[in-house]
Parts: structure tokens; sequence; C-alpha cells
């Protein structure tokens, strides 16, 4: 008995579509710069907000009352819930999906309990991904909602506790090798702290880079292929989360040798937490060459918690899938959605507006970089403002010809007097706005 | 001719002093842990917001009249504002001063008229130092308000920009050597983007590493013992500022193999502006090695530029100080006050009130500081909440004794299931005030 | 059988006291400008936070194991809940307490369970109060937690919810009234928007007009002497509350007639979010007439959600009471303590740690704030600062002796030339610190 | 001899001209709703930044060298300053403009040389209108740059700088008059606080009540038409400006009887420093009956002061002209280009680029907008959102049929349950985005 009876495949219609449930823009084969729309863009659904979330906040119960999430035997309701998340995925016509291990499985009452439960739902996973042709962009294992992460994983006072993060990271790294999933995602959730009166951040960050050092070993010792990734975040649930931003985490990656072992899955959201743009936080991540993948959602501009609302605009996504197609595409990365429906959006044919429009948004937002990336304007203009830096002078100095009294001596000798120039801001904000609103 | 006639040398008068210009906790050579005050403070006042700014503001005129401030021929007005600020720096019975090289000498139209007017001044400056005995904590160069340096002083898209600020850097560490300043300072104010339509991150980023080299060079040649010190900010004038926080500027010193060379001048109200606590920032640096000195003021947590208002919470800066002391006191660092008056505050009198609370506040502060190291509660509950770690089991995970698939074999056999225990925040805000509180 | 069976009543051992558990400030019947310290204040501690959450949060299931949070009939456990309660308040010594209708009894299913159940446990509270001593400080309702409320209670497009909402809000005046509760609260969590696309503003607005003047109404009818009061709050769980902060809720009662019948609680960190400082929200509300209660707690500057932890500045405090102890007092007001332990905070003790630190804050706020009173050079500098205004042309303007041309003519005609003249902003900062820090 | 040799007028040439320097969406006489594109707009250019700033910020020397700024004779200047002005608003082909007194005209050292000053050049632009056909949107006067305004200007503790503030108010009222501007605005730059230690803030707010009230009259005294506006922003240059935004206006004109009297000039980006969507702010102000025009920009989201950068979101601009149309459009108010060209945008040219992006941008939004209102799902969906409140039982409720008490017993008698229903914001989100992206 389908899940979703009054849904049928989301199609692509164009974009004169009147149709609130169909396409627009996204029309999976469609071939950009070379490359099927699908295969840029490797678009994800998520399992935790889409299919674990009651609809809760802070302030006010579940207003959901999704048929997989009831009161009864916690493996049928997983293996009930699988169903529904594949149901859900066939029928938008995404191709990735998402989780963590204890979205998938029930916890339970011990790791023996967590082990055993956690098994046999890779298997159900597995027969759904074979039956369905749906893969996994990554897994994760959820090592923050347990109260026993109350002060961190890796980074808890407790070594036990570091030790039941290990068995949970683990079994979702084994997981995921065994589920096919392009990467393994770690998120910090607590890793960080709540007041520094009672924490020692030097010894706390080198737990985390032990930790660290022990998941690229496994990597290589089951010989997973795929990346592994750390998710920023400047805090929340924490007062400070120590993998802040892009730039905090390619500090604390050096520190340990891991910068060219572990990458960065950028959240649209934690940028605007962190006080980034979006745009910033991917292109920081491609110039310091740990861009990984996206969680793709939007923060609220006014709101200082992770909404973690639908992306709906091309205007930004433009920009960042610009970034993205200029460093090359997508290696193993993609675009998943970290995104829930509002608490009030409780049908279940929310779900599928939310990720509807979101993945419209993206496959226009691919379209209009695609053509800004094929008449490179922002490039050429880019080329010629630091050309200055490819004259002889200029390599010079780069190549380390000129020390700093030598260099000031010649700024000297030469009285040297240049004049700043325009930046062009305005006219090249008006050349993006030119390639998205055709 | 005194130019701060009707104010006497401020003294030490206690507590329950009612003079408004008298300190009433900063007792300069009154020992604290075995060290006088002001050796712990090493406290500075800063040319430029006290003796160069007008009062102005991005919406109106200045509304100073400062006797130093007037029209007439520049470096006979360089001068007058030198005289002016070491009788202020003596009357105020403070140790050192820091300043910027177009704060103390006219810039000129040339760089030779710049180079000219800097090595009179140094010399005018090396002789009120040793009359007065007042010292240098700190120099720096100023690569930001001249028009050629609007896109960047290292990071600019023109070569001979990056030359000019060399030039300015060369001679701006000379004479902090000459002066026999503790420390030389970096402050990137424009090292940064306004738009990433224009910016290679890249690119800039080995600009400015490529500078950065060529300081820690000069330093050696020139045989300089101080400290080099990169200031930390997020933005302002930029729209994101390269040295965005410490963190950041650890990621960024690594890449280039500086993080035993540099350290960070960490200011308040770049903390605040960064999204952290002050007591975050200091922590952080302590914590990766790299905590220099302090420019000592506070931002305002509501409005979104850079105060720089007078220290005044007790609170804070009792926390700030017990983490200095902590981790063994300032080396060649202090406490520079890069703090101003507000517009309104016309009169040099206010000059005087400002500095005076402020350094109130600070000697408080050590008191209250060094009362919480002294009988180290905090640090007694910190090494019992991180007691498992120095038991075998956690010293043999830290020493790489497991790897992932041993130590969840081991937490899985042993059916780990450990508890959170209580984080004690209250308690421990509780100790604190009982501290600054006596 | 007592629930916190290890502690004993809290008592007053005076500044130098070590003991982790006592106050050190907090002398109830200490005389402060002629009025026990306890009549000042008017303390209360809240029944939600402290009795109520299990330290869950958004990304973490509860941490607690409080004696009265089991499973079990929901009576039984709110019976209990209440006896420990009272013997919480007891042990500490605090006079008041505050609840939301569904913290003392279960919702049940239905409204007619509802009251049932209510009525019930008003009967038990009568009780406590009776036996103890406690007061209730203010009741109020909840009418943001229930599904039904996801899209605001009065504000709600489905008039049934408003009317579930008076039913709430009519048994819960009733309750407060037959517990002789000094004030009735009205926070209107959920009184907002989520997004503008599916609002009607203007609509929304009227709604909430009429349920106000229907609670004025009531008031009135049943002889309530308390006052009525709106707790403003700009966001969460809303992405926009409509009583944003103090100055909102004026516009708001004036809109309506009610400025004169309802007043503002004023919580410190809903400031915070609000983008003003806890200060400047008392003194708006204040200076426009409305001032009645505090929820006395601190949002983090850093973190942009309702953190609700314990008071602990002193100096924000001090100014925050000075401002009271001018407006004459508390009338019916107090502070509640609408604070809770951190999710690690997970011993009944660290209850007691909250209250009994943030009690001697306000005890020594109040102290300084006094002194501060009772030799009021503030009051006399800001009384010289606006001299102008008491002056014959400063009283004949306000006075409206001149119309704007006639006031223009006599500026140039007297060809004015006013100059700007100190705000002394350093000095009166210097001026709080010598009374915070004697 | 022109001030902008190289430019042309800018022509429309549809959307697919890849010329920098013309309209493509931008048709002045394009009738949209039944109405010219110029007549819905009615766009303006600012005096301010564009014809006054040099490039200045407060770290640095202004870099742009235009023709119309230099040292010479002030009133020289102010006149060239004007032909440039009106060049350049006639080579742009905007109908509107508008200026502050001091922009137009030299202060000079007196009240009598300014009120001769601004005499002769409001003559000058008075020929000016004439013979381009520009017309004046709004005048207005800057009590805010000169330092006597430190303090406020009708806020001041110096009822003599009230006096000036009125003279300046007098002058630039009759001036606006004079050159037939369509509305008067008032923005209260320094009125407000830097500190509470040293404000009245019920006194003065008195005296701002005051200062409007003698606007009002002169309004009615000298037959002025057009609408008096204030313009809200929550900060800066002040700690805290009392016109904060929209409800806070509302809350102020209503305590002085002003709120058919005045409305308010909406700032893009005083909204984004006051923590609201612009969006909100419009929609706030149409629900409150106070909205008059808009002050189009755009600020940062990351950054905390005004940028004013041109506003170039289509997304954005779309909902405020979809509101501004559904609440009847403009009447006397329009969209001013409070808008500034980046520090390094210092070619003249840039001026160009900014506004005609900026232009373009509206002109698509009011097409998007418009084709909303002709189709208009939003309104369809709202309503029948609220269609309870039509039928008897909501109707009742909003009359007043119904008390407290008897509206719960209404509840508890028929066992209301009313349950959520969708609030449907993502499938909303997705309307728009397909207006949006046709």
């Amino acid at each position: 008995m389908p899940y979703f009876p009054d849904i049928e495949r989301i199609r692509y219609e164009g974009p004169a579509s009147d149709s609130p449930l169909a396409f627009r823009h996204y029309d999976a084969d469609k071939i950009i710069l070379g490359k099927p729309m699908r295969e840029h863009l490797r678009m994800a659904a998520c399992y935790w907000h889409t299919f674990v979330w009651p609809g809760s906040d802070v302030f006010g119960a579940g207003t959901f009352k999704r048929p997989w999430q009831h009161a009864g035997d916690p493996m049928e309701l997983a293996i009930g819930k699988a169903q529904a998340a594949f149901e859900f995925f066939s029928k938008l016509g995404i191709d990735y999906y998402c989780f963590h291990d204890t979205d998938v499985a029930p916890e339970g009452n011990s790791l023996k309990e967590y082990r055993n439960h956690f098994a046999q739902m890779i298997d159900h996973l597995e027969r759904h991904q074979e039956e369905s042709g749906i893969k996994l962009l990554w897994g994760t294992a959820n090592c923050f909602s347990n109260p026993r992460f109350a002060a961190g994983a890796a980074s808890n006072p407790d070594p036990e506790v570091f030790a039941c993060a290990a068995a949970q990271v683990f079994s979702a790294m084994n997981a995921t090798q065994r589920l096919k999933g392009a990467n393994y995602v770690l998120w910090g959730g607590r890793e960080g702290y709540e007041t520094l009166l009672n924490t020692d951040l030097k010894r706390e960050r080198e737990q985390l880079g032990r930790f660290m050092r022990m998941v690229v070993e496994h990597k290589y010792k089951i010989g997973f292929k795929g990346d592994l990734l750390i998710e920023p975040k400047p805090q929340e649930p924490t007062k400070h989360q120590y993998d802040y931003d892009s730039a905090t985490v390619f500090g604390f990656l050096q520190q340990f040798g891991l910068e060219k072992e572990i990458k960065v899955n950028i959240e649209a959201n934690h940028a605007t937490l962190a006080g980034h743009s979006f745009h910033h936080e991917v292109a920081t991540a491609v110039s310091l060459g740990i861009f990984g993948s996206i969680d793709a959602n939007r923060g609220d501009p006014q709101n200082g918690w992770d909404t973690d609302q639908f992306p709906n605009s091309v205007e930004e996504m433009t920009l960042v899938t610009y970034e993205i197609l200029k460093a090359g595409g997508f290696g193993n990365g993609g675009f998943n959605f970290d995104s829930k429906v509002r608490r009030q959006s409780l049908d279940e044919t929310d779900l599928f507006h939310g990720h509807v429009g979101a993945m419209d948004v993206l496959a226009l937002s691919l379209e209009r970089a695609a053509a800004m990336v094929q008449n490179d304007q922002l490039q050429r203009l880019k080329d010629q403002r630091y050309a200055g830096w490819q004259q002889p002078f200029g390599q010079s100095v780069l190549a380390g010809d000129f020390n700093l009294q030598s260099l000031a001596e010649h700024a000297f000798a030469n009285e040297l007097n240049p004049q700043a120039v325009s930046g062009r801001q305005e006219m090249l904000e008006n050349v993006v706005n030119r390639f998205i609103y055709r």
C-alpha cells in the first residue's frame, strides 16, 4: 500500500506549466555543458527532516501525523519508514539520498541492539536501492542526540563516550561502504563548548584530531573510495562549535596533517549562522582546495537559528553553481537537501512542494550558471584586473626575487605612485543579472 | 606651553576616592603574584584615536578642536602632536604607546616625502621616549587609508601597490626596531574583498603569504627581537577580511609555514564583530599557541561596526586576564587601548576619563584574576572533568593504541554505556562571581 | 519523602562565605532604602524550565532524570511535581513563583479534561501556597505548544482556535485570581508569522486587538486587581512576532486604546534577540509608562536563540535595578527567573546553583543601585545637561509659543550658533563603575 | 562643457541587449496595469551619494576625483555640481531627484550665509527643473552633519540647537514647496542616544513630538500638498535611534496624534539593520496605514552598517512591488535610489552602471509583480486561509458578541478541538518563483 497514494511521479513539463507538482526547469537528462543535469547536480533527499522529524520545535509538540510515524514496534516502523522514503524518492525522481545511522534504525537500549537493528536496516536499504536505482550520496552517524553526547562525542571529557562515537562511526562508515555511498560525512554537532569555564580547548582539539586520524585510517583500511567530509557549523546546539566555518576547518585539518584527506560539506544555513554568505563559504573552500559537497537549504537572514528551509533563490544558487562549475563541478559531492518543510506544512504533499521547488531552483541556477561559464565575462574581467601580476615585475615579486628591503628600495627609487582603479562592482552585478534574467 | 594645562599627573588614591581623575585600583608598583601591576598589564595608549581622529564619523564632521589639531604646516603640527602625546602619556602615567607611521608623520605627496617626514619624526619620538621613559609597545604601518590601498595592500591586484606597502612596512619595522618597540603589528584593514565577483581568493591569499614571508625574513635580517603580530578582524572597511578571527589566521599561518613566526594581536571589538566573545578569541589563540597581545577596547553588542569604546567591564576583563595569567602572562605583548572617546566627548579631559577608567578596570580585573589563579578552583574542577583521559584507557586511546575498528569492538564487547554528567555551568559561574565581587 | 533530600534551606552567610550553596548577598529582610530586599526584588521561580523541561533541545533528547519526571499517571505526576516545586521554593527561600496552566496540570485530550485537571491542580497549589507562604507573582496560559496553535492563538486563521485560546486564558485568569496572583501575563509565542506570503497582517492585528479587549474586560468583570502584562519577543518560534519589543507593543496598545490597561513584562533575553540592551528595554518601557515586570535571565550575545540563562552580571543588573528604583520600584511586578539550567546541568543541585547565584546577583545589584540612587550623581549630571530646557526660551518652545516659522526667524535673527558640548560618556561610565566596584 | 562627455542618453534596448549601458527592462512609457512604468515607479536619483560623497570611509580618504569635486569657491562649485547632477539625471532618463539642503548649497559659517546660499541654489534648481522636466520627489534638511547636532537636533539637550534645526527644516520645506516637491522627508539621524547614562528618554521624545507638530502645522500653513515622511532607522550614527522601524514610528505618531499626518519613507538597508526584511517593513507600514515612499537600496546581510548598495535583487523587489501594487501603488511616494557606488567604483561611468542596473531591477520587478497581481493566486490562497473569519461564528467574535467568559463557555460546551491545517509555505514560495522566473 503506498504512503503517498495521491501523488504521481513528478514529471518535467517545462517553464510554462501551471501544475503545482511538476518540474518547470529540472529536466534530468537535458545536456548542459556536455553532461546531463542530473549528473551535474547529484541531488539527494535527506532522511532526517523528511522522514524522522515530527514537526516539533522547542516551544511545541509535533504537528505532523505522517502515516509512517505512529506508535508501534520500532523495527517495524523503521521498515515502513524506509518504504515510505523510497516511494518518496522514486516519485520525486531524485537520484540520491542521505541518512544518519539512527534515522534508519532504532537506537535501542544498548550498543548491541544498535548494531543489530542497524545491520538489519542496511539490508532493507540495500534492497530498496537495488529495486529503485536510488543511490546513497552519503551516510553519517548521529553522535549528538543521545544524552551521552551532551558534552560532545570525540571531544567529550569521558573517553568512553569517545569510544561509543567510534562504535557508531565505524558502523556507519561500513554501512556507507556497503551501500556504495559516494561520501562519508562527519557533523560534530556537539563538538564545541557550552562555557569556556569548564572547557580545555587544547585538549578537546587534540581528541578531535585523534578521532579524525582514526577515521581516515579506517577509510583506507576498508578501501572506501568516497570522500570524507566535515560539515562546518558555528554554533547550535553548542555555544561554539569547533568546526565554525571552512577557514576554521582548514586550520584544524592542517594542524593534524589532514588537509589532503578530509574536505568540507558546506551547508547554506550554517554559512548564514557563521556570518558569511553561502557563496563565500563555497568560494573559500574551493580556494583552499577542500571543497567537497553541499547541504542545500537556506537560513533566515533575520533569525539566528538553523531554519533549514528549502533553497528558493535562483540568484543565490546561480552564483554558487557558477563557482562549482568553475571548480570543475562536483567530484563525489552533490546537492543534498538538508531542508525541512515548516512545522505548519503538515500535509505529506508539502514534502513534495518543498523538494520540487528546490530541484527546479537548482536546475534553473545550473542553466544560468552554465551560460555564465560559456560566455565568461566575469573571468575575463577578473583576469584583466590582476593582469599586472602576470607582468615581469609582478612575477618576480611572487617568485621571491625581492626581499622586503629591496622591494622597498625599488618603490622609493622609482617613486612609485600607483593609483586606485575602479573595481567595477556595479557593472559586474549587472552582468550577473543579465544572465539570471535573460 | 602644556597642552593639558588643567590636568595634573593622575595618582593612585585607592578605592574610596571620589576624585573623577584618580586611580582607584591601578597602583602601578603594587605587587600581584610576584610582579608589579604595570609589568603584568603593560598598558599602552594609542596615537591614532587619541591624537589623530578629529571626532568625525560617516554622517558628520569632526567635533573636536584639540589644540594640536588646526591648520598649519604639517611637520610643525606633527611635532606639536608628539609633544601633546607624550605630555598625555606622562600625565596619565602609562608606560607604553603605539602608532602607525602616518599617525606620527605627514604622508606627504610622494614616497620620498613620506620617508623624509617619517625619519624626522622618529628622531622626535626617540627623544621623547628618552626624556619620558615611555616605551613603544608596537609600531605599525597604515596601508589602508591612502586611496591607493582601496583594493588592498599586499592583496592588491596591482603589484606596485604591493611594493608601496612593502616600502611602508619596511620603514615602520625599522622605526620600531630603532625605537625599541616590543612588537610589530600588521592589520590588513583592506586585505579582503568588497565583492567575490571581482576577486580571486586563492591568488590574493598567495600574495598575502608572500608578503608575510618577506616580513618574517626582514625581522631576522634586522635582528628585531620582538614579536610579529597579525590583528584579526572579520570585516569593515571590507565586506570580508581574510584575517577574520584567530582560528582563521591560524589556518593562514600554517599554510605558509608561519605559525611559529607570527602571533595574533586580539582586539575585543573585532571579536564582537566576528560573532565571538572576547574571552573566546583569547582562549582560542592561547590554545593554538599564537597568542601575542591585546587591543583593549569594547564593541557594542547591538551595533555592527567598530565602536572602539574604552573597556569598562571588570566581569569580561577578569576572565580574559585569568586566561592570560594562566598562559604565563604577556611575553612581549600588552594591553593597548585601541579605544576612542565618543564623538560627543569633545573635551580634552574626556581623553583622561576614558583612559583612567579603563586602566582601573584592567587593574581591578588583574587583582580579581590573580585571586582566581591563586585559589584555582576552576582548574581543579576542569581537571576533575577530564580525569578519565588520565586513566589507562583514555591514555591509550590518545596514544593511538586503538584504531577505529578495535575501539568500536572494545565498545561493543564491553557494552559501554557511559552516562552524561553535570557540566556544572551555573556553579562555575557563581565561583567566578565570588571572585569578582568579594 | 523529600525530592531534594540533600539540600538544606539556603541561608545568608555573607560575602566572605565559601559555601557553594549559601547566599552571599541576598539577605531577605535587610533594609535597603527603607524596604526589605525581598520587597524590592519580589523574586519568583518559574515552573516551566525548572519542573517541566526534560533537558531536551532540537538536536537531542532530554538529559534530566528528575525524580518527578517519569512515566506514570499524569495527574499523580502533576501532584508530585507540585510537591517538588514547593519543596524547592521553600528550601530556596524565594517568595514567589509563576506558572502556565499546562505546566501545573496535564492538558488531557479535550478541553473538558483540561478544565478538570487544571481545577484539581489549583486546589493543590492553593494548599501549597497556604502551607508555605509562597505567593504567585503571575499566572499565564500556554497557547503555543499544542499543535492547534501552530499558526497562532488569537491571530489564528481559524476562529475556533481563537475560542480555545479564550478558554485557556479565561481559566488561567480565574485561577490566578483565586491564587491571589499579583499579575496576569500574556506571551504570544505564536502570534506572528512564518511567511508574509500567507499572512494578512492587518487582520491578524485586529484579531489580537479584539482578544486583548476581552481580556481587559474580563479583568474588570472578575475584579482582578493585578496588572495585565504582555511579554515582548521579536521572534522564535515565529519568524516575526507582533509583540517585537516594548516600543512596538506600545504602538499596538495605543491603536486599541489599551495603553492604560496593559503593561509589559520585559525579558532580558528577548531584548537581546530584538537587538536591544536589556537596559534599553526597561528604560523605554518606563519612559512610555508601560513598565510592569521582569523576566530575569540572560541571553547569549553570540547565539541567536532564547538561551534563557540565569542572570549573572551585576554590571547589567545594577543599571536595570537603578532604572526600576528611579521609576518608583516594582508595583505589582517583580523579578521572575525565566531561566533554565543548561542541558548538561543535569543534577538537581544545579537548579539550586542557578537560582542562588541569580538571587545573589540581584541582591548585590540592588545594593549597588540603591547607593547610586542615594548619591545620585547621574541624575545631577543629567539635569545639568538638559538645563537649557528649564530656561525661559526652552520652556516657551515646549509650551508651543513658537511655530516653525517664528522659531526659524528667531534663529536667523539672533544668528544662533550653538556649539556642541561634551556628553561625558566616559566619565559617566566611570561613575557607574565606582558604585559597582566599591 | 559636459561633465559626462562619453555618455549618451541611456536607451531601452530590450532584454537581449548586450550593451552595458542600456536598459534591458526599463521602458519608461510601457503600460503595465494601465499605467506607464515611469508612473508606477516614480524613480529618483539622490544628490548626496552621487554628487557629494567623495569616496571616503572611516578608514580612508576619498578615492573619487569627480570633475565637480575640487577646490574652489563654494558657490561656484555648488553651481557646477547642480549642472553635473541635471546632466546626469537627463542622460539617465530618470524622472525625479531628491536632496538635502546642505547637499545643494554650501552651509557657510552662519545661518545667514546658509539662508543666502540656499536661496540662490534653489533658483538654480528651479531653472534646471524647468529646462529638463526633472521633478523633485522630496527635499529634506541635513540636521545631523554639523557638529552642533552631535547630540541630536530636535532631541538635543540645548534648545538653541532645536531652533537651528527649525531654521533648516523651515527653509527646506519652503524650498520643497517652491520646487513642487511631492513629499518632504525627515530623517532623524542623530535623534537617539549614545548612552542611556546621560539621556532622558521621555523628555527627548516630547521634544521630538513638539517638533513634529510644528512641522505638520507649517505644512498646512504654507499649503504644501505633498506627504510628510519620517524615515525609520534603528541606529548608526547613534547607538539607538528613536525612529527604529515602522512599528516604532507608528507608536510615536499615535502618542502625539500624528498618525494621520505623517507617513514613513522606508529604506531597504535600514530594515536590514533593524533585523527585519525589507518586505516586512513595507508590509507593516501598509498594514498600519502609514506607508509613504521608499529609499531603494540594499544592505549587506553580513555587515552591520549602512552600505547603501544599489538594489539588485529582482526576487526581493518583486515581493515589495507586489505589496505596493496591492496597496494601490504609490501616491506621492516613489523609489528614491538612496544608493551609492562602492568606494572602489571611482569612474564616473560607475554612477551610471549603478543606476541603470537598479532601474532595470525595479522595472523587471514591476512586470513580475504586475503578473502576480493579475493572476492573484496568493490572494486567493490567503482568502481561503482566513475563510473561517467570514463565517457567522468568526464574524460574531470580531463584532464583540462574545466576552471572554461566554467565548470560553462556548468552547467548553462545544468541546471545540480545531486541528492545525497546512500553511502551505513551500507551495506559496514556488508560486512566487513561477512568476519571477517565467
